[in-house]
């Protein structure tokens, strides 16, 4: 019998995470507002505390990970590494299958990782209350638990669709003492505006942000903040935690560099968190393949554009130099509801862009087919977004088989599936679509992208 | 910081099962039928393969668990053992509490540990189909999860207000391969029979133990059999497996015996996994309380009789010599269904009649309480049943503060509660109540018992 799990004990968890902008061949292209002109750090003290700012503007390569965070991992972390040996002999591949297993946490999916962190950056800071949003609640989960241990209010702003038909969610926030509205909610006036305008609206992430971040900033005691789940530098920087553990797991057995590296990617964070660490190793000359898997319905990576954009829908922040489909893309409503995000976290675009990564789309019905087999084979049941990379996983290692290659290939299992067990309904009983982007959505959507004349403009299609 | 995890290595895991039938001070009393006269192993054919009939009846002390149930195991086993330091310290007991974590299984409990060994004798017998019952579901899911894994069909009647309340639980049992059905069906005689006089019934375990039989022992091919998730020594036996892991797991970090041993019983099948191995030792010696904790809503140990009664509902079983409060005993309804047995197996029934267990009994609201504290503290969401453990546990680890004793508390955290968060939503808008079982209710139960002269009464109540 083959080794399953390779263990990690506790005073072997990486106590620095590691920041990819400081070993990108090119730098990072700073954030900028609509003129053109480049964003200055204190623009942002309205909205997160300057600990985190200066965490998301560091070019340092490796960043301290505070004991007092240590503390609170070690309830789930170190997280497993498993080698997928049940899938391997249902695919009869020559492939090694490993995955990192982030739904270990209390929430249940990698979101806690970098909300326990953001949680304590505030507390530091003096915050007293924070506000978020969530869509279909794996991120308000997430913060409200980290909230509720630093003694932080929490209020999460929850896309009213997936607040009606995920009220489990909604029971799991209040566990941990969070409040969460439905949005458009009548708390702001950014709400209040679109309930009058549209009072059926199913709601939706962009207006969820705005809610979230007017709570956040009009708070004239300067004691509430906003967190943020993926996509910016620091989020992604406290998932790193994940790949630095894979790393010496690996080590365990053997292996120093895995041939093929594979997350799903939503705004990036699970994805960046196992394959920064990597991308390391082959900035430095070793041979991996780094693929991202984002959701064919809503493809930023494969069929969109590296550009400057906004980061929400309603144009309230300022412009990130990212792959996007349009700030005011609206993607089919698959399942995968952590994928549905117009854009791509800059360091994961920046690293696209320089050949570090290989995107690949996965659509809905060949992620649920993956999902299913993994379930019948491996016993666990995944989350919709993560199974976009179980689907590419056997596409590779189905691959390896067929050219005959003893590869390794790594993935993060970023989230369990117990909270949205109807979208396997749905396949089962045969009623799910594959939900690709129709090429004229996307047309329309990208050519309503602000074009600033300092945004160096690189057509992706490398591959 | 303490060491909050302790890994077992795959190497490590416990390759024979103990049965504590072995070693108990006086033997066990056989099943019997109504006439007094003892129940013959070969009366048992038509509804359960030879191998586990002999595995039932067995004295052995150890029993090999054969490399292909291992195999199977090895997807989650060993399991965590983790310290509460979080609990501990909100406690702020000198107590150290220990858990195995049984929730981290593919279908989220310890049931997996005996579906897969059934399912695995039940092949070897060469046995195409196995019919089972499930109230809440976690039974079904995972003898479903089994049964697909041998290429065993599979079909568990779920009772009727469980399969229209939890319809995500029959989606893991078709993501599976299994087929549910509601309880009472049209499947069955008892099915029709009931359905024809009470059409708008909810069903019940008696109702569904009833058809999962007929719809066994009436196959004329002789390939199909029933299943049961607890209370027989076979299935408590293959429960060990926890316990044994626990001990090696204690003895990393220096403990010889933990001083308190806490498990939820409803037929026994966790609370003897982990407990079984320690009243070995307790036998031979060692100091330990060993504590089931029933619910106060089907309090069998604390105010039931130890007497000869039937299995189910129906009395279609032998009768079994257990604490039990009656077999037509309806409990309230408590969310916590897997404690909603009237009775207790008989191997944990005789260990308390020794002496060597002593039961408590814990009310909804105290339980429910202990689970919010649990996820609030140690972060994660437990099972109903479980919530029951915890409750013991809080109170012992207080106890132990207010008399500065520094004591080893373990116990099993049977699993996780993601699916069962409807009754964490009762209890966060105060709409949860005790539900302890009425005195009248339980005088009137007792009363029916059929007291077979053969059968020895002895009373309970040492404690």
């Amino acid at each position: 019998m083959d080794q399953v799990k390779i263990n990690l004990e506790e005073h072997e968890i990486p106590k620095q995470w590691y920041n990819l902008a400081a070993d990108l061949p090119t730098p990072m292209l700073p954030p900028v507002l609509p003129d053109g002109t480049v964003l200055q750090p204190q623009m942002l003290e309205a909205v997160f505390p300057r600990n985190l700012i200066d965490q998301e503007m560091s070019r340092e390569r490796w960043i301290d990970i505070p004991e007092e965070i240590l503390d609170i991992l070690y309830r789930w972390r170190p997280a497993p590494l498993r080698r997928a040996v049940y899938l391997e002999r249902y695919l009869k591949t020559p492939a090694r299958i490993y995955y990192k297993d982030e739904s270990v946490s209390p929430s249940g999916s990698h979101k806690t990782n970098t909300s326990v962190a953001q949680a304590w950056y505030n507390k530091q800071f003096g915050i007293r209350r924070i506000t978020t949003e969530t869509g279909a609640g794996q991120w308000g989960t997430a913060l409200s638990f980290a909230c509720h241990l630093m003694g932080i209010e929490c209020k999460v702003y929850m896309v009213r669709v997936s607040f009606d038909q995920k009220p489990m969610r909604k029971t799991l926030m209040n566990l941990w003492g969070a409040q969460c509205v439905a949005s458009p909610s009548p708390d702001t006036h950014a709400g209040r505006a679109i309930l009058k305008e549209m009072p059926d609206t199913p709601g939706s992430l962009g207006i969820a942000i705005s809610e979230a971040i007017e709570d956040a900033v009009s708070d004239k005691s300067g004691r509430t903040r906003y967190a943020l789940g993926s996509v910016l530098n620091h989020v992604l920087l406290h998932q790193t935690v994940i790949g630095l553990e894979a790393k010496k797991q690996l080590a365990k057995v053997g292996i120093k560099t895995p041939d093929i590296v594979i997350g799903c990617a939503g705004g990036g964070s699970n994805f960046a968190g196992l394959a920064f660490p990597f991308t390391q190793d082959k900035i430095h000359g070793a041979k991996i393949d780094i693929i991202p898997v984002e959701s064919a319905a809503c493809p930023k990576m494969t069929r969109g554009e590296f550009a400057y954009d906004y980061g929400d829908v309603a144009g309230m922040t300022p412009l990130l130099p990212m792959h996007t489909l349009g700030h005011k893309f609206v993607p089919l409503p698959v399942h995968a509801g952590g994928l549905r995000y117009h854009g791509m976290a800059p360091l994961v675009s920046q690293a696209v862009v320089e050949g570090l990564m290989r995107p690949y789309a996965a659509n809905q019905v060949e992620s649920f087919e993956a999902a299913i087999t993994w379930a019948r084979t491996e016993g666990f049941v995944i989350a919709p977004e993560t199974s976009n990379a179980v689907a590419c996983v056997i596409k590779e290692a189905v691959k390896a088989r067929d050219e005959g290659k003893e590869k390794v290939i790594l993935f993060n299992l970023s989230g369990h599936g117990l909270l949205d067990l109807h979208g396997y309904e749905k396949y089962l009983s045969g009623n799910l679509e594959a939900s690709c982007a129709p090429d004229e959505e996307i047309r329309r959507s990208l050519a309503q992208i602000v074009r600033t004349p300092e945004a160096p403009l690189r057509r992706t299609g490398r591959w």
